[in-house]
């Protein structure tokens, strides 16, 4: 065994705890660090250049060429690979049936500074989005219709979270991310080229056929709350998608992707 | 007090554990009755007819109009009100900071004959979905584009556990619910008036302007492993919706939103 690999079998061992640590949010922010699991997920990771520095191995694992293409990767990286149970897997991802691998990687730089906004036409933006799943989709979305990435404005769920990281399928590592208070996410915007949409009811037009140009950002709001009015009156332009039922929302994964999908196929 | 209203203030009283029981599938199926929570979406059930056998209220609960009007036609239907701590409310609905009601409802006739077709020009389908709260989104969504209902194929996740009834936002009470095996759907469909559309990437044509006829159901796969070629190729119209980035697949609650606007908009 090299001395990049080694071997835990009991839970009371330090790095076990550690592992397992980052499932809470200020154990992540203290170490920079989060966790990321499954074969997939983690073969999306490195086709897209992250590795991730700790490497977790069940010890029951079935041999699989994208699994030793990784093992190989993350050696040659200078990364660390630890072999467990099973048992000792399912502790440190909180998940009952755990996935054969996971990977600790570090953090991303999500400041709004570290955007390139002309890299791509359309941008997700969300504010106060409180569920990791609803996160998460929002960035799997964002992967298929081609966005840059998504930018979270005020207290949003944690991207790096292993909830939002699993509802996201892989596309934290495609998307880039952003976390911004409204207060700078403004006056960064309007800084440069940009079209700032959200759906309203507020003097709003039909969200089909509206004029949306690029680089366009699709903002949605809480799950219970919406966008604060000031926000949505801040847009360059207010749509409305039809209601027919009670409701007067959508889910707002579902309202990021009806809209994203529409901004798509008219841009 | 009259005979309908008791108070309860100990946890292993058997009403409160009964109560409880109503969270695990098994004891929702012997019982044939759900809970669901919320002054918001009871009012919602309650405007659509639907009252709760039993109506559960906390002792610090703030007054409020819809409230009273719960109570009093709970009350007048010769439902029964329970009277209880917070700390109840929550073991109860399983929800650390609980609503400050909560109901029990009698489950629904969820046969494939109990279904109008020609109520409503969309439909959803959903197979062997397995998230609660995806399965709650598609109900809600159902609703916003007038759907008559979601039909749910082979083995899905249990359209009464608390977790979808919470994301369907009330739309459990707006929306037809049928469950059925794919043997029976089949010839049901056939045996009436119907396009069966499907997201596909097996000779599919671009989502937008495909011809969609009403009434139409839209059906969409289990998360992780789709649709069975099987029953796409049963469909009458394959649909591809553009993936820009490195996935091939949408969330499934997101993938039926999509489709079911673009098939709302050109009907």
């Amino acid at each position: 065994m090299s001395p990049t690999r080694r071997e835990i079998t009991g839970f009371s061992n330090p790095t076990v705890k550690a592992l397992r640590a980052l499932r809470e949010k200020r154990h992540r922010k203290a170490a920079g660090r989060f966790l990321a699991e499954g074969l997939r997920l983690l073969t999306d990771a490195r086709e897209c250049s992250y590795l991730p520095e700790v490497l977790v191995l069940s010890d029951r694992r079935e041999p699989h060429p994208l699994l030793a293409a990784l093992e190989e990767a993350v050696e040659a990286d200078g990364g660390e690979i630890i072999e467990t149970t099973p048992d000792i897997l399912s502790k440190i991802t909180g998940k009952d049936n755990p996935q054969a691998v996971a990977g600790v990687f570090a953090e991303f730089d999500t400041s709004l500074a570290a955007l390139d906004r002309s890299s791509a036409d359309i941008w997700l933006v969300a504010q106060a989005l409180r569920d990791p799943g609803n996160l998460g989709t929002m960035l799997r979305t964002g992967d298929a219709i081609g966005a840059g990435g998504v930018i979270l404005l005020d207290d949003c769920a944690d991207p790096f979270s292993v909830e939002a990281v699993r509802a996201s399928m892989g596309a934290v590592f495609t998307q880039r991310l952003a976390q911004a208070r409204w207060e700078e996410f403004e006056p960064w915007l309007r800084s440069g080229a940009g079209q700032l949409v959200a759906a309203s009811l507020r003097d709003a037009q039909p969200y089909r056929g509206a004029p949306y140009s690029a680089p366009c950002f699709v903002m949605v709001g809480n799950e219970s709350r919406g966008l604060p009015e000031p926000y949505e009156m801040a847009c360059d332009l207010r749509v409305t998608m039809p209601m027919k039922g009670r409701a007067d929302s959508l889910n707002a994964a579902v309202a990021a992707a009806v809209l994203g999908y529409e901004v798509l196929a008219s841009l």
